[in-house]
């Protein structure tokens, strides 16, 4: 049986790509080889990589003066990366709103002149801050937020006003909604959550900021290194990157950002109005600020927050546990988790309060 | 049909791993998820890691004062994070044997004051210097060298002679013969030779060396970072360390290294057999240095290398097409070719020498 997984990430993957990943895994394209063992410089994986950049351009609507490259390492190593290729004056404003925007934070500190513009960290992350009134300094070479707070259950609703660079973490909400690419200079993301299986992670970024990485920057961490050699440096992480291949064009036939926006939004309106209406279940995030992509919520007890993963997870509802920095319960309802899936979720939350409350 | 991958990495995987892997690809272990989707918090996948650690220190006779670790970014990052991490008094000493260690060579050199010990560049390494005569300075951190040359077909047959920490990279030959891990104080190797696919790098590296990183040490690429985490500092690449774990139980099953080193001699001795008594195909390299993993070979012309290369994929036998650094042709045939594709290989060698020579 197929279970509702809602971890944060490696999250959920369609249906349909898994099962064509299964097809093949033994012949990729008559190649008599699977995609695992084709040499990354052999034309067949070239194809891979230019459809999945392409179709990334396409379905993100990226302008020709962005570069699309595919990266190891995972957000955590942009955290490093982005001031170690961006820092040029040498100053960078952070907007701090979770645990991975404060690990950027720090991280970039070690290089340069960094300032925190804002925190949500008063209240437990539980909000954005008012980005009308967010003031940045004069001089910064680029802003860094985090657009989608994973483990917090919030969003940034409005973008940071700002002539400086924007420089953002999309790693848990990148290709869930539409968004302007041209208002950003870099956005990173990791793809275990709305793209592929762990191992490779998207860079976006404008060709013109490329040009000036510090001298300690590692090789394998500049942007032009990647660049130049269209993500073949070394070898890449061809499995993920083709597994991304597969899930884009499964977008893209679905009708692109634009539909799984809808999609989106009605599966996080469903349990945001089933919590809301409960008095049983509790979201604290404020409303406005309120992620799509992850749900947190708890029941009126530690004791009853346990019994329900446990239930849930026996009943087929997987990875609900929330993290430590928050407790209760997170619902990651990604791209790939079904309406059905969070339908029933729902249902199961029912039943629960009943025997429960 | 399925054919014979020559290709020097990505390469060829055992047929059962890949089908072991096709079947479970969409309940892994009864989970009613992909592995691909797991979790990398819950425990099916921490027993994912916790074996293939298991199993890699079984396999490698590897002691309980090393770590074992799984990392992103391939051999092309450790080029730096070694300098970054093992750089204490500032001093390495470097044998450069191909373009791979001279990578390694360059890269070190911003870190700190690199001696070159000794290179095979004067003939195009096509052979590995003589290791007795060999001297390296006095108060270095460690001399690097990499152990087989997938470029050039060379492999080290005994190691530098010093007391300085050995460090070594063996992407292209580790798990295909035995040796003595407690000569090293850190190997590590891009797996998609001889262990999964692309995307995953192991790093065994002993324990107290791990404690004084440089400074300027991204986190992601600190030893320390990982080890203290069991290599789940972030989100690791989940599906090629599983992949992994199902070659190193391949690999126990059918004996162990010291079974697979007989049949990877076997393989290569044929290979080199019957090019030794070839008057058409020729192997320029010192006999005493050949690899057993990869076997550059030319025929008399270019345009018969070019034919050749050609022919053999249509035959069913591909990506045999050597480095541009080389020309030529290249074998690459490392743990996962079957004694058959070397047999049919020379079958086919035979062939194409009876109609061109």
């Amino acid at each position: 049986m197929r279970v509702y997984n809602f971890s944060a990430g490696p999250s959920m993957l369609p249906l349909e790509v898994l099962k064509q990943a299964q097809e093949e895994l033994l012949d990729f394209n008559g190649t008599g080889m699977s995609i695992t063992e084709i040499s990354h410089r052999a034309k067949p994986f070239e194809a891979v990589v230019n459809e999945a950049v392409s179709l990334l351009k396409e379905l993100l609507n990226i302008p020709d003066n962005y570069y699309v490259l595919f990266v190891q390492g995972g957000a955590s190593t942009q955290f490093e990366a982005v001031p170690l290729n961006l820092l040029v004056k040498g100053k960078a404003d952070y907007i701090v709103t979770g645990n991975f925007s404060k690990k950027a934070y720090k991280e970039a500190k070690k290089y340069g002149d960094i300032a925190l513009a804002a925190s949500s960290e008063d209240k437990n992350f539980t909000y954005i801050p008012d980005m009308k009134s967010l003031k940045f300094r004069d001089d910064i070479d680029y802003v860094h937020f985090t657009s989608n707070n994973t483990i917090f259950g919030t969003k940034f609703t409005e973008f940071p006003h700002t002539d400086a660079t924007l420089v953002c973490d999309m790693s848990s909400n990148i290709l869930s909604e539409e968004f302007d690419v041209n208002k950003f200079g870099l956005i990173y993301a990791g793809a275990q959550k709305n793209l592929a299986p762990a191992g490779v992670t998207i860079v976006i970024v404008r060709k013109d900021l490329i040009e000036n990485p510090m001298s300690i920057c590692p090789t394998m961490l500049k942007y032009k290194t990647q660049a130049t050699e269209n993500s073949l440096y070394n070898t890449p992480p061809c499995f993920s990157i083709y597994m991304a291949l597969l899930v884009l064009r499964n977008l893209k036939k679905m009708g692109g950002i634009k539909e799984i926006q809808k999609i989106n939004e009605y599966k996080a309106g469903l349990l945001y109005d089933y919590i809301d209406n409960s008095s049983f279940y509790t979201n604290n995030v404020v409303k406005a600020d309120r992620s799509i992509m992850n749900v947190p919520f708890v029941t009126p007890s530690e004791e009853l927050n346990d019994k329900f993963v446990k239930q849930a997870a026996a009943s087929g509802f997987v990875s609900l546990k929330g993290h430590r920095l928050v407790g209760g319960m997170r619902a990651s309802i990604y791209n790939a988790m079904p309406v059905e899936g969070v339908k029933a979720l729902i249902e199961f939350m029912k039943k629960f309060e009943k025997e429960n409350a």
